[in-house]
């Protein structure tokens, strides 16, 4: 059995071609003044870019903060708050669609309250895989950070009470994205280089993993060719670059899957609180027994742009947190299946991951 | 302004993923014996494949003939046929979908069909550009060739009484597709290799172009990569990775265009009845001037693979074909833009155009 993978049904890519939403979105009103909703990053509240949101009289534009990566009962808020606005302006409906713009929390927020204006429940109870009942309203994703490949992929990452896990859905797959590379431009050099490492260090564990074959392979390799363009040579247009490594990425993950990294990554973020692009550079450049090649180059690309990583942040930690880390890892099977093969659980044991989690 | 692309909704990829398509269009038939209707490259008449076509006691299964390319004619003669099946069935709708198997041709066919089973008139009243006013029933392309791109494009190329030229709409493109590369292992060598190189040529002209952007090079670039391992490098998985050329070459077209080699081939096509991959290995021959190095990469290739080009098609032609053929090729106006700039009619006149072809 092979995936019947859903793809993201409309993508437009250029630079400016933001200024194309509301003409995009025009077309998805059955009326006029049907509403949409955006979810916008809120370190664009005093930017230019704010200006530039096409919103009109019903919809709403609400400031999202991902300090934090997204938490269950931050999407139930949201999702409570936006029912409400359309109640009390006495709509019989739900707003027509939603608008994500920032990074890869920003668009797992939009994916996430998509889902959860017409599925009842908490978005907590949908962690996991295709337990989604009702299609979305309409969502559009537009990433202002690349790499993490959020803007194509199946999932929405989320932090519940129990867990680190995603909403993986077909539903969750974003209707249209706007991929407009002058968006990343602004971005703070750390959090562009992080973010893009989620990219190549996604590249390194699926095109290693057990579970690839040659759709996955050639946009795995792809995503990876254009991060050596972008983090080793420096080119140019690194940003129209970046954009579709991270596209090329996300779309890899249909026939693949992550690896140790990326497992490791998740017990950081759920115990520190650390935002995931951060979560696995840390983890990786300790793995350099899995993935030496890549480990070695990937320290290139942090000498070249003067990357120094938060060091020390496990050490002298209470043993409780240690053993919840080694929790949230050791959920995620598929991840060391792929990447240890089946027998992975005699390779990769609960204290191993522990010591692994103590260098960092 | 940039083209807010549409995509195929669904791909599944994989050895034996053609098993899974009886469950696939389970799901799009809106009672159990909801009809769809199979059009099959009549090659497969005596096959294995046949047997292995999940036909309903209410489907239909044609044969299709596509010895010569799709011509409006046959597009509208296959609806007639359609139509009136299912109207002496006593049924009061269309089938619930048209599923295309076999080359480029067979996609076309069935992306045609598809679309006039929902619009009125002759076929030949579409070609052009966003002519198509209804959306088609859905359609599933399951191609047993690759190169074209025909799988993700959002045309259908047919010769009508007056043009060959596309049906261009969004509404064409398929909403499924099954890549299984098996199907394609069976291919005569002379055509794999025809039609792999319409992918590798049109890559050449995409990439060359002054209409690119980075989405369409970084697609470009993977499928000129892979057609260099199938053709070049010959490994072993050539026909996974040859398919994969076939996708991410029709995607590269999203922003981009073909050039001098496509031009020069309609015309050939139209007045000489040639295939299309054919026809584009025919002329390309012939533009070493503008395309040195990979006219000489081409002919590598053709070695690689033993094949001898047919020659001296045109030699000695009547002059009102020759002069049609260059009707044909210069109608083709964004091509010769994108190849030669906004100034094209200055470098390329009729007569240097009829001179190529008098080479060929």
């Amino acid at each position: 059995m092979f995936r019947n993978f859903k793809t993201v049904s409309r993508v437009v890519f250029g630079r400016g071609c933001f200024d194309q939403l509301g003409d995009i979105l025009a077309q998805k009103r059955k009326r006029p003044d049907s509403p949409m909703v955006f979810l916008v990053d809120d370190v664009f509240q005093e930017s230019r870019l704010a200006g530039r949101i096409p919103v009109q009289v019903r919809d709403l534009l609400i400031w999202v903060n991902v300090d934090v990566e997204p938490k269950t009962f931050y999407v139930d808020e949201l999702t409570r708050m936006i029912r409400e606005n359309y109640t009390a302006d006495r709509m019989d409906h739900l707003p027509e669609g939603v608008i994500g713009i920032g990074g890869g929390s920003t668009m797992d927020l939009a994916k996430a309250v998509s889902l959860m204006l017409t599925n009842p429940g908490s978005s907590a109870d949908y962690q996991g895989w295709d337990l989604i009942r009702n299609p979305a309203v309409y969502h559009v994703g537009i990433p202002t950070l690349s790499g993490t490949g959020a803007e194509v992929s199946r999932t929405t990452v989320l932090t519940g009470p129990e867990k680190k896990l995603g909403i993986n859905s077909d539903y969750t797959v974003f209707d249209q994205i706007v991929l407009d590379p002058e968006l990343i431009t602004g971005a703070p050099a750390n959090q562009r280089f992080y973010t893009g490492m989620d990219c190549y260090i996604h590249c390194v564990e699926s095109l290693s993993g057990t579970y690839l074959n040659t759709f996955s392979q050639a946009y795995g390799e792809k995503a990876m060719d254009l991060c050596r363009e972008v983090f080793l040579d420096l080119v140019p247009d690194s940003d129209d670059k970046l954009m579709m490594a991270s596209y090329c990425g996300g779309m890899s993950i249909a026939y693949s899957q992550v690896g140790i990294c990326h497992a490791l990554s998740y017990g950081l973020s759920f115990v520190l609180g650390l935002h995931h692009g951060i979560g696995n550079c840390i983890a990786f450049d300790y793995l350099e027994e899995f993935y030496p090649e890549a480990v070695y180059e990937f320290r290139r690309m942090m000498e070249n742009h003067n990357i120094e990583l938060p060091r020390n942040l496990v050490t002298g930690i209470e043993n409780d947190k240690l053993e919840k880390m080694a929790d949230v890892a050791l959920m995620l099977e598929p991840l060391w299946e792929n990447a240890l093969g089946s027998a992975w659980k005699a390779v990769m044991t609960r204290d191993r991951i522990k010591e692994l989690f103590r260098q960092m």
